[in-house]
């Protein structure tokens, strides 16, 4: 069949990456890039002096593509993922899918009465190293999962509209949802406005799925050491995923505690501890922007529901949203419906 | 002045560093040690052949000693301590000082009554980094305190009779306690009963200081790295202290975030990262009990108040009560009462 | 003036980071790329359709082009550099420049006669890091040169055509002499050919520079682990280059030993260390290839001699054929005529 | 049988530690300590209040000891182990044994004669992290050794009537002859000397070993970061033993390059890379040093060989007297005579 006709609408920090990766992609062509800011234009003119350029997204309608990539500000997604299904295009749309449920919801009614492809820009479900994770949880080499602790710390950067929790906890809800494959019951969060008196800048969740197994997010944008790392602690072994280095992202430690078989009623018992050895897996690594592209465009042509649909983008804004909710009330305990 | 006679009671994990330390300071004479175990007298024998070895603590009691050092495990600091200060002696307890805080005011007022030295084993009052971390923050060069992030983390551990808010938090109550130099506001706490049914072996706690300053802590004995850091956010500078390396234990930012001087009325302002150097300050290491010892000897001889004295042990008592109410509680925010 | 139009010839390994570069650059204008290969013809269509692609590099001699970047393997680095130049064009060329110092004595006569600009692409010139480096030794802030000691070790990539001397030490070499800015008295080397009989795979140079500066290099095309270092020791301060860390790539250690003043006739003198703070400065780094391409277009420009110029290229070629000599020879000692 | 009465001559900066190991041994008593400085004998009384302590070492010689322990300066190791010897004392002499091989020899014959245990305090071959290597490289899981590297770097300690290779080169050669278990065939060696005129604080050495093994050695005192590292290249496998790291000493890496089974007349072969994963055995560690002196009193109760004899303090001090050579005679090929 014919390769897809592709324009990308936002070519601000996030934009380029994807053009790139569409514009080097066989399957697909990179026809149109629309752009409100003339230096944005103009760097994308560089790189792609032949395609259509525009300030006016709308331009990107009339042209007989295929599909479109929306990388705007998060405000933006929206509207224009909306008026773009309406114009019957498949959509890609960069996370948060939308600013709330209500949104999302919305998106996703469209694209499935008009048949369109509806995919959000989860990056690490494509990503080799959070995979291998899963495949450990499947194959139960980790036993249970006791629980999961995931750090992403920085400094900066950060946005007026939105807060560290939208920008940053996002991408390690995504993870988590990817990995346990279930909807988790209730989280409550924890948030710090330091340096500015209206925007959350630090935020400590915690996410509680059934089968009692928890997990723990720390993300900030106020953090001296750039730290993106999830550990999961099962009862037979333990996995670190540490996505700041170029190699060795993986490390399968064999330790945990055993309980003894009989403990007498003097609650007198004794622990073995395993110390056994690390593994450092060789995870073969593609880039997982260039996955993730690919599997938009399959899942158009194949016609099947991309790894992470609206639905996947909604569940994700759903916690979010009850996250925002317990940093707001005091960190109360909210209860997911789903 | 003559040497003071100092006794140890209890020669399990952590009693033989601290006979040990008496043993070579130079105003001090170990002169007896107390444990239960023939295994441990054995221990003890091999390394002090010279000195009176018994099973029975209270021979410690009738033999003119000037003080002991209670290391014996948490559930016998109380009565061991009390019988101690009620035979005159000095008493060096391990952390935590007791078990509830009723028993640590009774030990306060006893040895208050009896004009006795009573110190509590919080080493890292007498660590050299920890006094660095304070400098930093008393020369006001990290400017306004955001929030300080601190994590002990490792495999077991385990104890039987106590959980890992008891064993490990108290260690980053006492160094956050003795760097604000304040009492906490509130604090709330979070959970985990991963192996045990009825232990806990993770826990998250918040810590609300007064001027917003918050502190998040993580605990854990179920952790594949073995991690202690403390972190600390100011308005101008960042400190993180890793206490699991050998050298270069404190690394100082040059780092954060500047709030721009004018903001226009449309939210339209921008930020100024500041991206300077960092800083591994030469800190001259001496081993943190040897100082811890030998304060204790000075504190009974210049008749002075240690400063971790009974009154900072039961301050740390207060606060790991409220965060084992506010676990047991589903994560209740529990205010605290000074 | 007018952007200057480049082509570039070889779009292997390196190329395609060449040719990305003076695409982007304001002041050049990228019209064609050379390479046998239909493969990298392919690709390098899919990244820039709209250019001339040819399999013949002589098609870039008639087009009018202001220069030619060569890029192939070392072998005919001579030949097509010559050519180009012939054609009165400027050339960058990748390093080594040539395979002999004959060959580069050639052309650099040639580029003088013709008024043309001739660089190699030492891109450790044009690195930030680097910079930083020699600023130090410059400000005397190291005191004077202990030594230098320099490792680039990886798994492969294996050449036919050529040695680890070849592939690796050329980068240290041409560090070693921007940094110390002086011609090396002399050189000796020790060589292992471990996977094939007849191919270099591991050496160790020791370059011997004036003022008792010494030098040791490691290059290695077999170890497990990727090192990249330079590491340069002062009589006041010591830094270490680190470039396989994304950040803190430069570490100053103010560290020392430092004579006694006096020493009496017995030998019996002490020794005082200083053992300072280390900073990690913060170097603001472009990429250096960027740098790179843009000094060669203003060396066109203003018809200055660029700091990588042919005979930069001739100085490390000397002292790779010298110690290639020393390593044939059982590490003989190969004084250095300049 | 009863336990060995030992004596402990030198407590500078590592007889202590010898004095404490053979006084918490079982089947060894400490009951002596020579020193020529009071300071010394009163940090010995501190931690051995009860046992004979002299600053005339010869007191020792008449007092029914079993054996004694050599810890002094290099220059006193000789004449006091042969004094030792002859009063019929099993002898444990500190690397390296003595300060050239003609003095070995003598004490290797004297101890013969009189049947007496010689062993020297090659505490590598009591390591547990070097055990693991030798394993590998014997069960041929490394293949084919192709090299060793190794680098002991620090800043200090200088000594007046030593140089870097007697200090430092001291325990890479033993580590090499221990791991190899053959006599190299020549050694050559490039000294420095930065501080001092006349002290060799730097040096590389390159040891030629039968069947094409090569080592390559960097000691130096006037490095800014401590190295202490072992490298082994094998043509299946690669191991780097990192002893600066409490933990993970020991890594395996199953890298490669793998030789393709044909190569055409033309030279035209490709090769394989094998990256496959890292592991991180977990060797349990006992203090080398108590495992050294408990074989010393083993080798003297069960008249049995140690490991590390007087024969393998000859072997080090004949390459380090040629690697001296050497250095002296700028960088010359010394062949070694077995």
């Amino acid at each position: 069949m014919d390769t897809l006709k592709v324009g990308v609408i936002g070519y601000g920090y996030w934009g380029p990456n994807l053009a790139r990766n569409f514009a080097e992609l066989p399957s697909a062509d990179l026809v149109a890039i629309a752009d409100l800011s003339d230096n944005q234009i103009e760097r994308a003119r560089s790189k792609f002096p032949e395609i259509v350029l525009t300030k006016d997204y709308h331009d990107l309608f009339g042209m007989g593509l295929d599909a479109v990539v929306v990388a705007t500000p998060p405000a933006a997604h929206y509207p224009v993922a909306k008026e773009a299904l309406e114009n019957n295009l498949h959509v890609l749309v960069e996370k948060p899918i939308t600013r709330n449920s209500q949104e999302a919801e919305e998106l996703i009614k469209l694209s499935d009465e008009r048949g369109l492809t509806l995919m959000v820009g989860h990056t690490f479900a494509y990503n080799s190293a959070v995979h291998a994770m899963k495949k450990f949880i499947e194959s139960k080499e980790l036993g249970d999962i006791h629980y999961i602790d995931s750090a992403r710390l920085n400094l900066g950067l950060f946005q007026k509209s939105a807060n560290v929790l939208w920008d940053l906890a996002v991408h390690d809800i995504s993870i988590l949802l990817y990995l346990l494959d279930q909807n988790p019951i209730s989280v409550s969060a924890q948030g710090m406005k330091c340096v500015f008196k209206d925007i959350y800048d630090i935020a400590y969740l915690n996410v509680v799925f059934p089968n009692n197994i928890m997990a723990h997010l720390h993300v900030s944008w106020l953090d001296p050491c750039k730290v993106r790392r999830v550990t999961i602690v099962g009862s037979k072994k333990m996995v670190v995923f540490n996505d700041v280095v170029n190699e060795e992202k993986i490390r399968i430690y064999d330790k945990g505690v055993d309980k003894p078989e009989y403990t007498n009623g003097f609650g007198d018992f004794q622990f073995s501890y395993r110390y056994g050895d690390i593994t450092i897996p060789n995870v073969r690594y593609i880039e997982p922007l260039r996955q993730e592209c690919q599997h938009f465009i399959d899942s158009i042509v194949n016609k099947t529901r991309p790894k992470s649909c609206g639905r996947e983008g909604l569940r994700v804004i759903k916690i979010l949203e009850a996250a925002e909710r317990s940093m707001n009330n005091g960190s109360t305990h909210e209860v997911l419906e789903w």
